[in-house]
């Protein structure tokens, strides 16, 4: 078949930043035949009912989703409600909670709110796989469980790992994993995206799709985003986190924080700022500090305008470039309890002002040289320290409180 | 606990022709709570509807169900109905056939009827377990699936078998196994019986029962009993069995076909003659064949009565001993369409008259020179024989017809 300038266009766009199309020529293939006959792919993407706050991490295979989306294709959203109200059964692990079915609705509803940031609603479907589980006999999870080996299962990376380890792995989860695959039948999905800790249940949804006797998907998997400390994948148990509903100026300052050579993929994955253009910030003849800059202002622009991101940076340079105060301090003014003899105890103040979740963590910072009134450094966590109308607060780079009284 | 005589009493006859009692205190416990609070206890073992049939191999287990019985205890026969209405969804086993409701029901009541000459009635549940699974949800079978590892079911002798062979188990078959297990939760089992290769099976209902919060059944297994042929385990396809519902003289001359060295399991395992007249009857003092006679007596007389084993052995002599023709012998006409000049060919006679399933058959066995006229041999596949009234035919030691024109 001969390929098209807009096939190839097409091509170029989904390619970006992705780790694997597998297979590439089932994906040509595919997009030629949408382009001829001018029917949309369907594009599915799981969602876990389970986390409803997305990060910048989460955001690369929906911003993969949106691709498609301006290409005229469908996404297929499947939230797992199923999975959700079934948690799981062992009770061993910490990462499948049972919620009730309000609290997944309500997670489902936050998730969307949150995604209706980057995908286009127009060319959205939003299907619950509860509606298919939940119909389900025994022996429908029979004939499921019949489709597969127990061998092929436990080629998946981590279940390999687990099983030479000798840690348990019960064999529900062999079935969670079949699920995943299963929502694919139901979906009748042309191409799957995930994360590359994906890759192998988007296999399965292929296997599943072929004995059910559709044409298997196309699985496409999407890097994990590091975080922002520039090391650990980004994850909201481990602080490295960038919100995609966090206030433009936290969101730009956080990613200021972000190593150099972070940046590439950041540019890749989380902005449209062409290939060569980022390959030119990112050169020898470009600041990093510029380079960042403009990369903030793509992300904190994509989420909250270009006015956000021009605020933003105007406030950043205020308090970060030229270290003055920050335009808004939220004020504080410490109970009269917490007083003694006009002075209280420094710990006590930064928690009171909402800069730490307890004294202990209050403690951790000032023993870090993380605090500091009026531009001067607090040393000592059991310092009792003079209460002045006015003063400032701050904790890190960008946490402020002004105590009145 | 002091161990009372009755319980002495109860162990011996429960331990007989047993490969293991599991946990063997456990069992102690049970019996002696038994008899003191006078509770029968539950005493399970699955059946399989697929194949109704019962031999003397599947009598065995049926045999120490029965000995419960007769201890006050409960037989409770569950019937694997779901598990034949689901077959094998997999389609590769060729063991579990996917049934309709009525063959089940039908298979089921063949094999009630058949297991009637060996169970007390009186003391007999009857459960079907598609009352419980054909009742369960995906949710139920996740949770289900939970209780159990992976590297624990691989540790079944054939799953590990075929998994270091690199066959593959379809992951289906871990929930059939699971399902079993579950049956004993259902039923609340004191005792469960199978032969070995249900070893496995029958611990998994412990650990079910232990995770439901009941006290673990214990499991009991039992021999494998040989065939006729005194090799291979009795089964229907290796022709080497004997039907509990054969005619007495049929079954009475399988068994004086029995090889010597498999008399003292069949004594064991399928008669109640004490142990030291068994070894009397083995022992140098005794001539084998009178000891193969007295088992078979045994063994006719145990399903058709005392008469009806008395007739058996006098018929058998009759016709092995003396050499004389059996007392009744089926007759048979040939078509006149099978006849030219007044012959027929062998072959086709010996299939006419039901000897054989084919033609082909008929052949293989007159080269095997198990077929004779009146005494007289034919070798000769192809040959023409003139047919005469009132000759018998006759095909192996126990197969005869008389031609009738």
């Amino acid at each position: 078949m001969r390929r098209s300038r807009e096939l190839q266009d097409a091509m170029a766009v989904i390619e970006r930043g992705t780790v694997e199309i597998f297979p590439r020529p089932d994906l040509e293939d595919k997009l030629a035949h949408s382009i001829a006959k001018a029917e949309p792919l369907r594009v599915k993407f799981g969602m876990d009912p389970t986390a409803p706050d997305i990060h910048l991490g989460h955001s690369v295979p929906l911003r993969k989703l949106r691709d498609f989306q301006d290409l005229g294709h469908t996404a297929v959203l499947v939230v797992g409600d199923f999975t959700g109200l079934v948690g799981d059964p062992s009770g061993r692990s910490k990462t499948r909670p049972q919620l009730s079915p309000d609290e997944i609705e309500q997670n489902a509803e936050t998730y969307l709110d949150q995604a209706a940031a980057i995908l286009d609603p127009e060319r959205l479907k939003v299907v619950r796989n509860g509606d298919w589980f939940g119909a389900m006999a025994f022996r429908d999870v029979l004939d499921l469980a019949s489709k597969m080996t127990v061998a092929r299962m436990l080629e998946r990376d981590d279940f390999s790992k687990r099983y030479a380890e000798g840690s348990p792995i019960s064999i529900h989860e062999f079935l969670y994993c079949l699920m995943q695959g299963y929502d694919s039948v139901q979906v009748r999905s042309d191409v799957e995206l995930g994360g590359t800790d994906q890759r192998f249940n988007l296999l399965v949804g292929r296997q599943l799709q072929r004995d059910a006797g559709q044409e298997p998907q196309v699985a496409i998997t999407m890097p994990m985003l590091v975080g922002t400390d520039g090391t650990e994948k980004m994850s909201k148990s481990l602080g490295n986190y960038v919100g995609i509903t966090e206030p433009p100026a936290e969101m730009y300052g956080k990613i200021m924080s972000l190593p150099d050579p972070a940046m590439r993929d950041y540019f890749t994955l989380l902005t449209k700022v062409p290939a060569d253009e980022i390959e030119r910030l990112l050169g020898p003849d470009s600041h990093p500090r510029d380079a960042k800059r403009r990369l903030a202002r793509e992300i904190v622009g994509f989420y909250g305008g270009a006015d956000a991101a021009a605020e933003a940076e105007a406030e950043f340079d205020k308090v970060f470039v030229r270290s003055e105060l920050p335009s808004e301090i939220p004020d504080y003014t410490p109970p009269r309890a917490d007083l003694k003899d006009g002075k209280i105890w420094i710990a006590r103040l930064v928690k009171g002002a909402g800069l730490a979740d307890s004294t202990t963590e209050a403690r951790r910072l000032i023993g870090q040289g993380a605090v500091s009134i009026d531009d001067t450094r607090i040393d000592d966590p059991e310092a009792d320290v003079p209460v002045v109308d006015g003063m400032v607060l701050r904790v890190g780079k960008r946490r402020f409180a002004r105590v009145k009284m």
